[in-house]
């Protein structure tokens, strides 16, 4: 009763205290009227953008509203309002709302898309602080250049908001959105960044790719306490961390991550805490990660992981090695973590300590770059495991794990013994109950199985679903398995209440082409997906065709037509440009040996392009395919293709300012035929050396190399520079007059197996390669 | 009405909650039955113990109170129990307090002597939450060796407390009070050092002799709340560091600083805030420091520094450089850092920035040893600083202070004209009012010079006494100069209720001594402070003379009493022994060639000597002056005296492993005359690059050697390698067959001026010395 008349007694003096709200509508129609309207906006001012086109605006919102009258700037219908061309949109004041809008068909021609602060001059309402973007797209805005770097949300200040958005499509350097901390104005922010979908970001193809990353390792020492929670992260590939956690006292919250790869990672900063995340894999892709913890303090609790085939960085629990006494800007060790009441199915390495341990390449590295310092003060207690597949080890111990204590975390596997750490991991047959195709809950872990009950523990106050702990004793992420389906992947959950990413499924439209002259005029007629059927006999063009959609070309018959390119010397058959993505199937190619059958564009590559061709044959061109710098495809391949009589081959070698990047995520060539290919014949390159940028994909399988290699400076067949990942197997190489068909790198995930050499030099293995330290 | 109402309701509501308190006396006399008693202890009960000497006893204080009900370990009579021999005092559990120990003539086994863990093992009840020690004395409870370290009180868990006590005369290794934070126990715990009185802890000759020091480097990102406040700091001279801060979030609030010699270091971890405290200085040692500021986001404000000379490290604000991406255990650059409201009185370089830059160095220093960071995003305003002697500078730049944001400084600079930094320090005619002896409080500024209002400075609530800034617009640390004197130097409003170290100033007695066989007897006999007068005539010793107290020999007359010592090879006529502290005036010593005139033991020199030889002639000894390892003196001084025909000169150079300790602070040889000692004519070592060690002093003037040196093997008469501060001059050397009269070290305060040097080798400095690095 007294309760009630408190809280009675309260909402009264709330009432009584709060300002009248005002209402004032303020129609704009074009950037000079919007300018006017924020200069002489009050609070509760609603500025309204008619619905419309506004292109190359650069919004400097810049005001002050209160509490309870915050200004808003927002579109007359919400997605109604597109922003285009050159444009940005910056906030410095107080109390600030943008909505409805949606960023397209244009970049920034700032630093940022949507930045949280206008200018560095030194007054106050220059950044902002409870302002807040929502119900907002922004989708490829890209920067023309890969190598320009910006962010599409920057946050400053204090209590900003970025909440149900839609962002996807991000290529170029730089976070997605990066919550910047320099300066006491944006320390202690506690900003939220909740209830978005973050659409897919494609394989940037090096470093800097990240879809949120907090703080940098230059403030790594400030307190941040910035909230990421009820956001759907799909498919955000961009690089291996989704999430790079920079700053101390964040909190990662039941976030989705679904077959995104990458891993939410604690790089530098300390005392996070992630608790009653999803990360959901496929079972087979290999990239998709968890969590990877470097430095003191984090706790990792309430957490589901499910169907994760990822190891090494990509697992979903990894616990890396440090540099002793670190330089800030590299691995400190891991002190003083917790990892409890998190449940994993079906996870083929679920737990990895001493990730990223280099003891053994003391000899080529610096002593201040050797991660040899193990976690220690660690805790995983009240995990429980679920393998329907049993493993060898529920833990693997890339450096020991003596510094770990293990205390009551229960796995089903299946039958198989495994390393018990001291009775830390108890084995048990537990059950599955399946709440969604995507959650199953192992249950029936008898009750004398105690809960381990750690320091502070009792801060774990509720489980996954938000359930509470308070009078349960329940080891893993869930108390009670009996809950409804939380549907997790219904996207119309996170982001926008206008936009959503599902595309209709549409069968494709075949569009016959007779004439060569017609090529290009079907081609921009076509949809994307559609196809182009070229009719059968020799078609000879002089102009490069323009690829700037995802299109299929190919034969209309059976009988391969041949197409005779005569342009001009260095330029394509095939002009690849952005979001051009050409599968090309069973044709033939010819030049005049001094064109190329295939080129990027040499700038404005702001989208991925793509490559694919199978069953064609190739020959008499200067280049077989020529990437310029800057430009990336997800995937290259070639396969039961023959190239023949040849300058150069395939070619992505540009990136050679040695940051980490290169010039596609996957080269594959299969059932190949390479003949008299005189000089790089395959050249893939990447530069710079860094840990944490682990890919680069070349699979080279089953294809035959004959004289080839001749003009070849390096004599090397196959270069593949710094390139991690590369599969060189079942393939015959004979009379090529070099003196390397590949020189692997050891260290990294280089493989040979399984080739004919005959007259065609050696395949050697460097264990450690000598690059440039990237930072 | 409402609100009356309320604190009534609640007040009723608490008295209902609290538990009834209970008073349970359980009286015990010995180690038994004090464990008995603690083994059996309930919430409420004071285990007393008798009045008398405790030796040698290990208490392990584990037991469990409640808040209402603690605890209580207490003397029958605060003071009244003293705790001696081998012995120390562990808390383990909650709700503890031990009150009115004396802790003497005694040294702990253990790495504590009060220490809040009882051991490592893995169960809640071995360390202290919510514990204090109070009311209680440590004094001179050393280990008897120098380098074995320990600490007198050792802080681990959350919540407790160290207030009202008296600890003084550490002169072993290590911080005196340490707080450690290893372990999510021990994190955000919030502990309490108040009230205390910190006495003299005298110069350690090297590192690790902080008064307290939160955390290390290791432990220095994570969360630590520490509150110093009101305390008293009276010569705490240990070494360059009275507090080193480590951990962040320590707050450092109203605590008096009195000639100490050091600062409080901002060492590792940030954000600290430093607020209301005094620094004073007597304006002639420039030993006596400030603050000194390394990484991120701490606030000094508000503080009072007066009278204070030193410059560089110990300049009453020292802002450092940092090395670019710093090593964890080095120096982070200063960033984010608030100086304000602080008023600064006759200091002669109240600001110094780029203290510790080694730029200079790169060329004999590791990369990674470079300090070139300069402060950035700093800010120093509304600081007042009052000069009776105008500075040319207020702002020493030792690197530029281009990152540092000055506004509304106010100085009085005599009318000296001085840079102004874009107009952020202002040059005014004050006037001081005086408050106290030491506190002056420049008034007069004019009010329409505004403070300025940095981001955040309403945070900063109150002034120097406490009054509050909210209708103020002040600059500098006062609100308002008319209040009373605070008297912050009456030392019975710090430490305990019972113990005071103002001793009673007495006058000497002179015991007078005819016949050698006396005078051990009459040296015994004598209290600290007395002086031994040596009857005229030839007095000859063939056993050394115990000196374990302050004392003085002297020849009765004005003719000088002549002591032969006969002793055995190797014996000292004079044993320096722990606390004995010798002045011999006007005496003739004469040795066998084979024993030495002073030497200190060879172990347990727990307590310091000291050593002043005036107008005396010493022949014909092994040593002059034999110091053993471990051991040290505040001061050696010769003066006016005559030392011929020894194989040794004064021998301090057995600090050999390098760790930055040497054995005297400062050895000073004025007016002396030097003849035929063969070799270690002086040889004064201090071994390790450290660059916050920075001390050892030897002066040498108006000296003559002649015929010096014959038998020094490394050709130098004048050794003192590593030894920071080094003055030669008005010297003349004579006919010594060396190559090197010294050799200076360039790089720090060496210096050789108006020497002769005759048929003698020559001074030669060298730029930088290759030493060992020590971390």
């Amino acid at each position: 009763m007294k309760k009630t008349v408190c809280i009675l007694f309260l909402s009264i003096l709330l009432i009584a205290c709060k300002e009248e709200t005002k209402n004032n509508f303020i129609k704009v129609t074009n950037i000079e009227e919007l300018n006017t309207a924020i200069n002489q906006a009050n609070p509760g001012d609603n500025i309204v953008l008619a619905n419309g086109i506004y292109k190359d605006v650069e919004i400097n919102f810049r005001a002050k509203g209160t509490k309870e009258n915050p200004i808003t700037l927002k579109a007359e219908t919400a997605g109604k309002v597109s922003i285009e061309g050159q444009s940005y949109l910056k906030f410095g004041g107080e109390y600030l709302v943008a909505e409805g809008l949606h960023f397209k068909n244009g970049f920034s021609p700032s630093s940022a898309v949507v930045d949280f602060k206008i200018s560095n001059k030194d007054t106050l309402d220059e950044i902002a602080y409870h302002c807040k973007l929502t119900n907002s797209v922004i989708e490829d805005f890209n920067k023309p250049k890969r190598d320009n770097s910006d962010l599409w949300v920057q946050f400053w200040g204090r209590n900003n908001e970025l909440s149900n958005c839609y962002i996807a499509g991000k290529t170029n350097r730089g976070p997605t959105v990066r919550v910047s901390i320099e300066g006491i104005e944006s320390i202690n922010n506690y900003h939220q960044i909740i209830n978005n979908h973050f659409g897919p970001r494609p394989v940037k193809g090096g470093p800097s790719g990240e879809t949120i990353q907090l703080g940098n390792s230059y403030t790594s020492m400030s307190p941040s306490h910035t909230l990421v929670a009820n956001n759907l992260f799909e498919e955000c590939n961009g690089e291996v961390e989704i999430i790079s956690s920079k700053t101390n006292f964040n909190e990662f919250r039941n976030n989705v991550f679904y077959k995104s790869e990458g891993s939410l990672v604690t790089r530098h900063g300390n005392y996070s805490i992630i608790d009653g995340n999803y990360f959901i894999g496929d079972g087979i892709n290999k990239n998709i990660g968890g969590i990877r913890i470097i430095n003191t303090g984090h706790w990792v609790t309430n957490n589901y992981f499910f169907n994760l085939i990822g190891t090494s960085f990509r697992s979903p629990l990894a616990v890396m090695n440090g540099i002793p006494k670190s330089p800030l800007n590299r691995y400190n060790q891991v002190t003083d973590v917790v990892v409890a009441y998190n449940t994993y199915v079906n996870c083929s390495s679920p737990w990895q300590f001493g990730v990223g341990t280099n003891i053994a390449q003391a000899d080529v590295l610096p002593k201040s770059e050797i991660r040899s310092a193990r976690a220690i003060r660690t805790t995983l207690a009240n995990n429980v495991i679920y393998n329907q597949k049993g493993l060898e080890n529920i833990v693997i111990e890339n450096d020991k794990a003596d510094g770990v204590t293990f205390k009551s975390n229960i796995v089903d596997n299946q039958g198989l013994a495994f390393p018990d750490f001291n009775g830390g991991i108890i084995a048990l047959s537990l059950e599955l109950k399946k709440v969604s195709d995507n959650i199953f809950i192992p249950t029936g872990i008898p009750s004398e199985i105690k809960a381990f009950n750690g320091f502070d523990f009792n801060t774990i106050k509720t489980d996954l679903f938000g359930n509470s702990r308070k009078d349960s004793n329940t080891i893993g992420a869930v108390v009670n398995a009996d809950v409804a389906n939380p549907n997790i992947l219904d996207k119309s959950k996170y982001g926008t209440s206008w936009f959503s990413n599902i595309a209709e499924t549409k069968d494709p439209t075949t569009h016959i082409v007779t004439k060569a002259e017609d090529l290009q005029t079907k081609i921009n007629q076509a949809n994307n997906g559609d196809i182009i059927a070229v009719a059968e006999g020799v078609h000879t063009l002089n102009k490069s065709l323009v690829i700037d959609k995802t299109i299929t070309i190919q034969s209309q018959d059976n009988t391969k037509a041949q197409l005779v390119y005569s342009g001009e010397a260095n330029t394509p058959l095939f002009s690849l440009q952005s979001k051009g993505k050409l599968s090309l199937n069973n044709l033939i190619l010819q030049g005049n040996n001094s064109n190329y059958a295939f080129a990027s564009l040499k700038e404005n590559m702001a989208n991925h392009f793509g490559l694919t061709v199978s069953n064609t044959e190739i020959s008499n061109f200067n280049y077989v395919l020529k990437v310029y710098k800057e430009s990336f495809s997800e995937r290259i391949t070639f396969e039961n293709t023959s190239i023949s009589s040849c300058e150069n081959g395939i070619e992505l070698s540009e990136e050679t300012n040695d940051k980490g990047d290169y010039n596609t995520e996957y080269l594959t060539i299969k059932n190949c035929n390479f003949n008299n290919v005189k000089q790089n014949v395959v050249d893939y390159y990447r530069g710079g050396y860094d840990e944490s940028t682990i890919g680069g994909n070349l699979l080279i399988t089953n294809s035959t190399f004959t004289n080839c290699g001749a003009n070849e400076r390096n004599k090397r067949l196959l270069n593949h520079n710094g390139i991690v990942n590369v599969t060189i197997s079942n393939n015959t190489f004979k009379n090529n007059n070099v003196q390397f068909v590949s020189i692997l790198w050891g260290a990294k995930n280089n493989v040979a197996s399984n080739n004919t050499i005959t007259n065609s030099g050696q395949i050697k293995t460097e264990e450690n390669l000598v690059m440039k330290l990237m930072y």
